[in-house]
């Protein structure tokens, strides 16, 4: 194998392979582009892995396209772990060769009162995402993501990766880790002895699981999905599994929970989660399905329910679930594959076959006069 | 006109007149039957007024035959006012002439958990309706509402009226004024400063704009009629209207509300107001629409927003609704009717043609004799 294309400037513009889709077949093939230099914010990652997460499927597919229109050509991946290739004149927190981390943001205003209170994911000017966006207050050019060679993002945007963490099985904590454990501090459900039920049981699902056992929680898992019960029960050690398609399973669990985190990202009603609910009950749901959910509101009533949603985290929030997964040694399973796998793993993504993340080994990629046979 | 019927027994079996609609017609007509002796903890009131809510046209109507049946004869009415007429030995909190009301519930288990946390609306054993119900605690009949002359009710279940409230207009808070009290009070709405939003200036949403202005909320009412402004304005001193078929001014009203109270039961879609919620903005729906409404996840998520569900409010919180009124002299303006116009009230309020509730004078309830002729 050969070694993977670097652009050995890491002051000045860089010339990076990434894969890229260009249409809506969200075909994905290599692409060369360009980051900007390195400003004195600025913390340069050389990409070790980086996660395909759901969103990435949904966006080169342009599935979203009346919310989030795709810009062609994408770079998708917002699961970056790498090192620190270099590190503009005002970086503090980063030294060259440490482990870092980027997720779903790459800046903000960070003037707001939400950048203030450390929720960046809702800067009132306008949060930065790390693809398919325009980094206004950068360069003004699109932002490519983590299915590429190397990143340069601000020291603010970027998360420190304890030293206990596999750096693959830590790349989903940055998108999917964040997803849930944000919502499950929000709403306080670390308050002992609560039980916990998590609907779906891929990527999002089992890191939910992961942390409602560290913060004590009971744990139902709740899927349409029979073979997940062993894998419940076995891996994560949950204490019950509900088979949501047997109606007597989800009778006996009606009233049981204090908490759903529901990671469904199909097309789906709330309306069938939410009799497990107890009173005063939460359903925060992570998944964004393209269309809207049914949500009855007798249902909501008799038991002073809700349903909430909530979007990643801020990146304070952000560094202390990745320091509680160093902590208590949480990370995702993940099935790692190169580079041009990653079509067919798209592909295996669709049918929620994977177990539990795919993680791209960015060092299988290839140096483009090997793919295009030209320098 | 004739005095009202009235049985002077008040010890035994009392015979009372009532309205009853027989079949899903919802036609109310006079119906005579029977209320059980007067237990020790009973409380026996002589009814004077009873307001219409928009659950008795449901009701009488079998609207929401699926999940809440009507079973027939119905005797309607949860908004009941009147005056102690006779009290059981144990009964500590009422005296004979004293100023009482009976809300929506009449009885629960009162050892479950949710009893002992003064939420007796979700007692885990059962609630007992006022009406469309059966008392299992007391004598296993059916519960017969406040469109009648007397009623028989557990003194756990009787709210004292304070002395500045007229009878007529304290009526509607014992079901519309604790339906938007309670949520209000649970989400911590009074926290000072913060911008209300009510969708809908009915009973509840008039009630709702009141609590917000006591409460010290900037309020902002929001209708599909334009008619609403200068009311909304003018009696309610509402500092903003908004025009939810306008988009301009619903663009205008976009991220500017803290919390809404939705009290509207037509079908509609959640997503034409969730955008209207700040980040972390709670939408509470009060009215019980008879089909699931749609919610968007990605207009969820991208605010940390949620929508929750209440239903009305247990008995230490109505009293504490109830004294609040009387302190802020709050209560409901109403359009007073005698008995015999209640069918025509059913089919304006189906069009919302009343402000802002009707409340039925049950002094003009006629002797059996008179209307049947016959002893």
């Amino acid at each position: 194998m050969s070694p993977p294309f670097i652009d050995t400037n890491l002051t000045g513009v860089k010339k990076v392979l990434g894969y890229a889709a260009k249409d809506s077949s969200g075909r994905l093939e290599p692409f060369v582009f360009s980051r900007r230099p390195t400003g004195p914010d600025d913390v340069v990652i050389r990409v070790l892995y980086c996660g395909v997460c759901h969103s990435d499927l949904h966006q080169i597919r342009d599935e979203w396209s009346s919310e989030c229109p795709t810009k062609y050509p994408i770079v998708p991946g917002h699961e970056i772990t790498g090192v620190v290739a270099a590190v503009g004149d005002n970086v503090t927190r980063f030294k060259i060769g440490g482990k870092v981390g980027v997720g779903c943001l790459v800046n903000s205003c960070g003037k707001c009162g939400h950048c203030k209170q450390n929720l960046e994911q809702y800067c009132e000017k306008k949060a930065v995402w790390t693809y398919n966006d325009t980094d206004v207050y950068a360069d003004d050019q699109p932002t490519y993501g983590g299915y590429s060679t190397l990143m340069v993002t601000p020291e603010r945007f970027c998360i420190k990766i304890p030293d206990g963490l596999p750096m693959d099985a830590a790349a989903p904590l940055l998108c999917a880790g964040i997803t849930v454990y944000s919502p499950m501090k929000h709403y306080k459900m670390e308050q002992g002895g609560r039980h916990f039920g998590v609907v779906g049981l891929g990527g999002l699902g089992y890191m939910a699981a992961k942390f409602a056992r560290a913060m004590g929680m009971q744990v139902t898992v709740i899927s349409t999905n029979p073979d997940k019960e062993n894998e419940a029960r076995a891996c994560l050690r949950a204490d019950d599994f509900v088979l949501s398609t047997d109606p007597k399973q989800m009778k006996r669990a009606e009233k049981t929970l204090d908490f759903i985190i529901n990671t469904v990202s199909a097309p789906h009603s709330f309306d069938t989660y939410l009799p497990l609910l107890k009173t005063n009950g939460k359903l925060v749901g992570v998944g964004i399905p393209q269309r809207p959910l049914h949500v009855s509101s007798l249902l909501l009533a008799a038991g002073r329910r809700s349903v909430a949603g909530s979007l990643i985290g801020g990146l304070k929030e952000t560094q202390e679930m990745m320091d509680f997964c160093g902590q208590h040694h949480i990370f995702c399973l993940v099935e790692r594959i190169p580079i041009d796998y990653i079509n067919r793993a798209m592909e295996r993504l669709a049918t929620s076959d994977v177990k539990y993340r795919f993680v791209i080994d960015m060092k299988t990629i290839k140096h483009p006069t090997e793919i295009y046979g030209c320098h």
